[in-house]
């Protein structure tokens, strides 16, 4: 069992679930949490770490000893230690260090009609993993988002995804009004919620493949990606309400794909 | 200027911003913001308290001109004072304690085909406060709450409404159940959106009298509450997604209920 703080493998998952640049150059994250624990990939667990205090049920049993038996290091330590390793203010007692997700543009983009949705900049995180979370609801092939996007492995979004991180493929770009032009060239249709939109979201055809642009959530889309995009759409909003928030927006719009391809 | 945070008006702040038991016992809540201001109505501003550092727009001199002359008090308070009464990180510089809102059931449900939100026990203020945006956002004639919902007043929830606050009506209820079944008799319909639903809800007509509930966030609807529905149904969710945020369900039926009352 793990008792100090300053043991080298807790400081290393301390620095993983702070600092986005550590998880950049270990290309891993940290997840929280049994039901975490229990989606979790196994060929993606690097570590588990177990609270003394944690009861550990038949089914989490059994998954620690498959992570050990696929190679991965698991170890007890200490309820002050783990309250220090954990993230959130009530832990659950269970703890793993992954192996980043890696995905190529195929991943998201073959297929019969793409639905994907684009993030510009979003700050929040748990916006971006409600996002996720409900993309995945409504049946996303992927999620692309600016590289000036909240870390998708920030420990925030990840407990936001509710386990969707697991699934929905995922990729970062630099350029975006590029990305935007070379979807066009795979007869993907982008759309910008933008409030300067004329036409409104429900008139549009979602069956095609179709890219929803969602901006940050202060300042909106930004121009030159907006101009990238092939069709200007609205939401509209009674009363005094100006926006929605992005994860509502990304909702409204991702539902309604949803609706359209069923009924196809 | 009131430079001292043991003035008796700040302590006063101080517990309406952090007690929903003084809120309640002053009738009264607190909003921040220079939006949250310039859209307030002067009738229900009781006092305005400005940061000496806060640079005083036009528009903001004229609306606190406005307050005296209604009766408010307005002072300026230092910045460091300012600081404690602020809920948030980085402070605007300018907040009212407001006079609470109270509404009839008359105003939530006369009206040609009310459409209503029921939010039962949800807890994460960032939750209700985006339901009530989005709602107003999808033309909702008001939201009921449980009483063991969190404080619409908690300066969380109104920091999500992004002014809603102010033009939602809403109702606390102790007893859901029975508030459900007094709607049936004014011919409102209520959707229990619940994983035993059968059917999917865009398939259901809200174009009529429609309520939708909506359960806490960890455990959904009470099975009371769901019985007095006169309709399950669900959303549906693909890959491994079993529930989705609970702002967002409210945002994926309000928002098709206003795609079906545009149609007709």
């Amino acid at each position: 069992m793990i008792t100090s703080p300053g043991n080298p493998k807790i400081k290393n998952v301390l620095l993983l679930q702070s600092k986005s640049k550590a998880r950049r150059e270990q290309d891993a994250f940290v997840v929280e949490g049994i039901r975490m624990f229990l989606e979790a990939p196994i060929s993606r667990i690097r570590e588990v770490y177990i609270s003394e205090s944690f009861s550990v049920s038949d089914a989490a049993a059994k998954k620690i000893d498959e992570c050990k038996a696929a190679g991965a290091y698991a170890e007890t330590v200490s309820s002050e230690v783990f309250k220090k390793l954990s993230d959130t203010v009530t832990p659950q007692g269970i703890l793993c260090v992954m192996r980043a997700f890696h995905y190529e543009p195929s991943d998201l983009l073959d297929g019969e009609a793409p639905l994907l949705l684009i993030a510009e900049d979003i700050q929040d995180p748990g916006n971006l993993g409600t996002m996720i979370r409900t993309g995945e609801g409504a049946g996303i092939s992927g999620i692309v988002m600016t590289s000036d996007t909240v870390d998708i492995y920030n420990p925030k979004v990840i407990r936001a995804t509710m386990g969707s991180i697991y699934r929905v493929p995922f990729l970062v770009t630099k350029d975006l009004p590029t990305f935007v032009k070379t979807l066009k060239g795979r007869g993907i249709t982008t759309y910008a919620a933008h409030l300067a939109g004329t036409k409104t979201y429900d008139v549009c055809d979602f069956t095609r493949g179709s890219a929803f642009l969602i901006g940050n959530e202060g300042n909106g889309l930004k121009k030159e990606t907006a101009d990238a995009a092939d069709t200007y759409m609205k939401i509209p909003m009674e009363g005094g309400v100006e926006s929605l928030n992005a994860a509502i927006a990304s909702a409204v719009l991702l539902y309604e794909a949803a609706r359209q391809r069923r009924q196809t």
